[in-house]
């Protein structure tokens, strides 16, 4: 877990990640593996400022050193059809790369796609060394290691691959598992309630907390919400994050299975593009009202949430969705929660009890205790007066291998 | 807000402090400053190891510099009766303590209690300088600081008064508010529910998470639970905490006001003293079934709980008690709130999601957002693969002078 103090004042901005130090294999002797750990730990820096713009293409960062160990180059992937960032730091390394060592959070690619193989490009710069923090999951772009290695570079795997898997979630879980990654994201009270008893809402969180919210909305792919909550709230559901407008705003996706969406809704407004999905089976004339507005997906019909959301998943997926924020109500994400569908959540906790009042989470398939939706704290962060928790579903054993060891 | 990383591993066991080096006034130069700060600290830590043994005292820490600076000796209050913590500092300091410094986590008492006067013990001893985290609230005992000052001996107040303050809540409370300090325990899941819908909850914080509640009781006077949880869960209320059989059990309080605790229930047995809360006009039958078990008093009946309860707090003081344990259930938890009666609340949030079952807080007198109960969280500390949440409600703005600029 990582706990953060808050960063609003200069003596809070402390930042511990107690799992760090000791999540790379050790790899040679012990100062070796504090550089490695250091390095790799700035090219998981670099790829983070590619989130938000890279989808569908992963986040990748790049150090690379001299061959006498000084930095001679770093690069980030800034966005799908740009450079990979392997390119981009051997281009800033330029000669100085001959007989260096190449940090990547990802292993290099080995195929020509809208670039050519980051494996050769390493090749040809002379690298002599190459660690990776996370292998290539993707069979079409794997391989680089192995190419790589049969030319005579030493390339080790592993280091900080905890770390970089997390900063790289959205596009493993959608390389592993075949469909978008989806982040539940609510805020609550302490008591777990996201409205008092006569439904007013706003609001429990702070600035800050909803700022925030902004920022998970910019660098998701898509945006989720229920009919609920749209008949509910009339949210805009667009990226409006403190740094202006985001590079392009994410798809918004409202399940309305009985295509009730209102002609005036904001949702439908020309802010960003929207996706209604629709039960297959539902009234041809609400349809109608609905695609005059917007674009509108037939799903199956499937209880008890009336839309068959891996379906849901599917369609967002041929649409190059790899990250989606799931953003309620209750009902919707208690359904995607009960169907396996959660990858990460995000909850934002307000200091504040209601007692009485529409709870953040609605029926999730659970009846008994033993049945509890277990996850675990991945890190913990003062959000103006608020905490924002970040957790994650507890991996089958045979999945923590997938995810874990390779 | 404090945050802590897990101590569980040598790795996570930082623990920041943020507000700690801006919490006191500067009192001369820097350097001063930062030896104060760190003697200070040194005297809260000695303190809080009299938590739990010195009630109806309050816990008190004191560090003893020599006119060089050197610690010359500690001390703190260990329990009711014994002798005061500059007591104990002065005289393992003896004659070193000549034109020294005194570090007292509270302002030494001026009156003759069980003990002499510290004030006097102080001038005895021939220490030049007093630094005092928190002025004494209690009008029998200060003037310490004034006598002090009134013989040369330099006095200065407001030294890390914030986080004195808070190792001596319960005390501070019970002398400001003349009630005992509440702290409101309870744990939940993500969404905020304690129970699964068929009622079961056992468990759903970890053995880190139940094994710190046994400190939390072991450091209380009483420990409060409502009837409904004695019936549905049949506690013993007592404490057992890791290190050993605490010095003493804290009385056992069952709010009841019909009566109905069971002959057989396990929270009358003879492991601790049990205390319980009926109503004046409770049937006599039902009453007496109850009083040959354990002692009874008889309380006005006050909807919607059921009884008065801040006449059951004046009860508890009468009996010197002067922090509480609230361990629920939601019902009493949320009458306890409305009637403004919650000094802290420690949650134990356990990283899982159940969607249905019952809530960790039952109606506190909200009906709408803007009548929400606002809190400050206060600290979080990883507990097991739990989060220990403190948080006290926001005081109101007089409040806050009494209780912040003294």
């Amino acid at each position: 877990m990582t706990v953060r103090a808050a960063a609003a004042s200069g003596a809070r901005s402390v930042v511990i990640s107690p799992g760090a130090a000791v999540a790379g294999k050790a790899t040679g002797d012990e100062e070796t593996r504090v550089t490695d750990l250091a390095h790799m730990r700035r090219a998981i820096e670099l790829a983070a400022r590619g989130r938000g713009t890279t989808s569908p293409n992963p986040v990748v960062g790049c150090v690379v050193l001299d061959a006498s160990g000084r930095v001679a180059g770093e690069g980030f992937h800034a966005h799908a059809g740009g450079p990979h960032a392997e390119v981009v730091a051997l281009r800033a390394a330029g000669e100085r790369a001959r007989g260096g060592t190449a940090y990547v959070t990802l292993e290099p690619c080995d195929h020509t796609g809208r670039t050519g193989p980051c494996s050769a490009a390493l090749l040809a710069a002379g690298v002599a060394r190459v660690v990776v923090a996370v292998r290539d999951p993707n069979p079409e772009a794997a391989g680089g290691a192995e190419r790589l290695r049969r030319h005579g570079v030493t390339v080790e795997t592993g280091v900080l691959t905890a770390e970089a898997e997390r900063g790289n979630a959205e596009w493993l879980t959608s390389v592993r598992l075949g469909r978008p990654h989806v982040t539940w994201k609510y805020a609550a009270t302490m008591d777990g309630r996201s409205a008092a008893a006569d439904g007013t809402s706003q609001w429990i969180t702070s600035p800050e907390a909803r700022a925030d919210v902004h920022r998970l909305r910019a660098e998701a792919d898509a945006v989720v919400a229920g009919i609920g909550t749209v008949l509910a709230d009339d949210p805009l559901l667009t990226a409006r994050p403190a740094g202006g407008p985001p590079a392009r705003q994410p798809l918004r996706v409202v399940v309305d299975s009985a295509a009730r969406t209102p002609a005036g809704a904001r949702v439908l407004d020309d802010g960003a593009p929207t996706l209604v999905a629709v039960a297959a089976d539902a009234d041809p004339v609400a349809v109608r009202a609905v695609a005059g507005r917007a674009e509108v997906v037939r799903l199956p019909r499937r209880e008890p949430y009336g839309l068959d959301l891996a379906e849901l998943l599917a369609e967002l997926r041929r649409r190059e969705v790899v990250g989606v924020l799931l953003e309620g109500g209750p009902t919707l994400a208690g359904s995607f929660l009960r169907e396996g569908l959660v990858d990460r959540v995000v909850g934002y906790l307000a200091p504040a009890l209601l007692g009485a009042g529409a709870a953040a989470l609605g029926p999730a398939g659970v009846a008994t205790i033993a049945g509890t939706h277990r996850l675990e704290f991945e890190d913990v962060t003062p959000t103006g007066p608020d905490l924002r928790l970040t957790a994650r579903p507890i991996p089958l054993r045979g999945d923590a291998d997938v995810h874990r060891n390779r």
